[in-house]
């Protein structure tokens, strides 16, 4: 009974508007210490921001104990990855950590919890779900345009090595520079610098240039086009159901009928 | 009477065609004016200046009084934000300036005057209108963008501040230097700095940059689904009310109605 | 009845397919002897190439003659913006060029004709016609873009002229500078020169960039919005014909016989 | 009877799922291998990459062998263009290189058996074929571009030759450059300095800049409704098919069918 009661009580706490106002402080509040801490403090500060740190991790691990206990089904807890994600999170950061070199991964793990923003807001959650969604569609777009790099940066590997090892050493330093090259950042620095020793070599960077603005056209007009279908369907559909207007078969249906109407009473 | 007069000359005054062509060409010319202030101008020129911008100013004050008289419910005028931002202008270049020190703040705050051809024109401020009112929409996705840019300023400011303190000394600095990423200004160079110490500092350039593209691919085309669909819309009803066409349902009625005809024959 | 016999044959040559290509070939070949011109020629090759311009001038010269001659209707001859391109491009390249000085200026006028491909093929004249007719449509927006352009730079002339003459002298060479910023075309290096002076510059960068990128992104949209609109219109107009299919209302009508007819023979 | 048997197991093999992956694998292999030749071996390392290159070669012509005889029609096997690709990478990469000078040609023929991924995979194979597609329908657009950028190349050729003869050396010089500029490429270093002899050049970059932006948006905008178009279409194709819907016309006939038999039983 008693264990109900608390069961309750939770529940009611998890759902109370002013808790979940509360998280969203505390996140925004633990943000602005992760900031902070970039800055250059004064030691009374940096205690000041010590013991708030230490707040704001209890005050998480509550929280996440809260909606733990107050959920269901506790078993598909954690097949929600957003859950999943909370407590990595604030498991991570429980961990002590007194030792110099590991306080650098210590604190990378804190401005993981910025992203608790994204978890606890509804509609940043949907945002970022359907940016995800996306990708899939992608996915053949994204090979081709590896594929691309991957030559090109196997021939640049081969026939530029000599000429500025730093750019064009191995497979994989060609390709981020490479990546430099579509992004347009002092691409001809790079291309000059080639042309006097292959002075047609021009004609790679061009082909690659043209070929990978013409992809990445490709995939944007074919994510375009995809939420456009997807919206005229969810309008159509919409439209359907609003309207529960009849549709030309129903008036068939109907002419069907007045045509039987007719003909027994001709006959 | 006297007053009555008075105030219908107004607003015939400011109803009038010429009036408004002459607000327009005065504010051209003002415009013209605090262009021609940033010339080095000889010392009988700067003086024809001055005497051009009080008469400006004049001018601008006079039209504003016309305005504030002629319009029916005085209560509301400063319930248009265009008519309280153009009665700022005015009463703000009014003050008057003696100290050099705030010679500057006061030429400042003419060059805004140029803006009152926005609030003149009609057209420039519907388009302005619909610029503004297509920030809302954005609000989550820029928020989603800020959260990105603020835990990659983070991470940037705790690894990467000893290597730069100047691109990556506390999360403001950093986040300024993600946006330069961003518009891959000189980005290579910001990167191949950290790739010195962290070799697999590319990681995060990257990563931030498929983010952060990905994300603003993500707002535009919301933009020009949402764009489509208001003139879709538009279109529809423009249709709908040009045509007056009947619709399938009012088929429907008619056919139910033979049916009826046809069934009561019957019987 | 001799002159009648020479305008038939100059109107048959005009619509001739060989004389067609011919010209198209003249131009392509003109165009060439203006590249070639570019190259550091022989003696020999120089002389042959200007007799070769000579051969081109001479054929323009007959090929416009005939076009004129040719025309119906020789007053609205020079009302085709096209054919008075034609015949300016023509003739003044007929101007005799002795003086080195203006030899410069003959030789900018020859590279014109390569714009002769574009008036003589229809597709491409097409083309232009609608990026030209595109442009009215963009009128607002431009004008809004180039108050903000002035805005900025004036107060950019205002705050920055001492720090760097060259680049904020005055308020032309400040709207030069605001291009270059927004192309992102180190763009850095002008904000961290102005930063070292006014420590939140930075507000007047990104705000101008925002409002620039906020209003071209508006820009493109209405384009792609009109342009779509016409294509849709135009798809229903084809629709419409090719099929003509029977609208609703003609049902409406139908019906109402039907109804009539029924009434008619209960009576 | 023999030949035969050899036939059908061939055919077999070919659409044998095992076969097919294998393929992909070896694909990847080779790619694999391409990319570690590219950066610094130890002399075991090498022999054994040497080792399975040549399996790899002997395995491309196995496959292509198998591929050739199972195929049905010999004389068609060589027209599509993927088999002819696939049979000359093969080909290519069999003929022995023992000289120095020749090795780098024959590395870069094996870089473009990565492509047979492309051909390989149907999925990647579509994409790159709606890519080629594509092209035809810009052709009249990239002849515009051509023509603005060889005009624009020969005035620059022209006017800037004296002032920088690397970028304006002659008219191809002069394109690359004009691409540059076109990419934002640090092209205020390119402008500053002929602006230096030629105050009033930056109207030929902004000219320049405005012209190209606005074919290239005309250009991206008419792909995004042609693809849209096409879309549609295949939509409303699909829709029909699906739901075997009666059309408005079919209605019409039914009517005219009651209205037939109503007068018939009238008269």
């Amino acid at each position: 009974m008693n264990s109900n009661h608390l069961l309750s009580t939770l529940v009611k706490i998890r759902s109370n508007k002013l808790f979940e106002f509360t998280v969203i402080a505390v996140i925004i509040g633990s943000a602005l210490l992760i900031g902070a801490k970039t800055f250059d403090l004064s030691e009374t500060t940096e205690i000041i921001v010590g013991w708030l740190d230490i707040a704001v991790t209890v005050f998480f691990l509550v929280e996440i104990t809260v909606r733990f206990i107050a959920d269901e089904n506790k078993r598909t807890f954690f097949k929600d990855p957003w859950n999943l994600f909370d407590t990595l999170v604030v498991v991570i950061s429980l961990i002590p950590v007194s030792q110099a070199d590991t306080a650098l991964v210590a604190r990378l793990v804190r401005v993981f919890r910025v992203f608790r923003m994204v978890s606890i807001i509804p509609e940043l959650r949907m945002l970022l779900n359907s940016l995800i969604k996306a990708l899939p569609q992608l996915g053949y777009v994204l090979l081709l345009m590896f594929i691309i790099f991957y030559v090109y940066a196997a021939i640049g590997a081969t026939l530029f090595t000599t000429i500025n090892p730093e750019l064009w050493g191995d497979v994989a330093v060609s390709m981020l520079t490479l990546f430099r090259v579509m992004t347009f950042e002092d691409w001809t620095d790079v291309m000059y610098e080639t042309m006097t020793v292959y002075s047609l070599s021009w004609i790679y960077y061009l082909s690659f240039i043209f070929l990978t603005a013409f992809a990445f056209l490709n995939m944007v007009i074919g994510i375009v086009v995809n939420v456009m279908n997807e919206e005229h369907e969810r309008i159509l559909k919409e439209e359907a159901i609003e309207a529960n207007e009849p549709t030309i078969a129903s008036l068939q249906q109907q002419l069907t009928e007045i045509k039987e109407l007719l003909n027994q009473r001709t006959h």
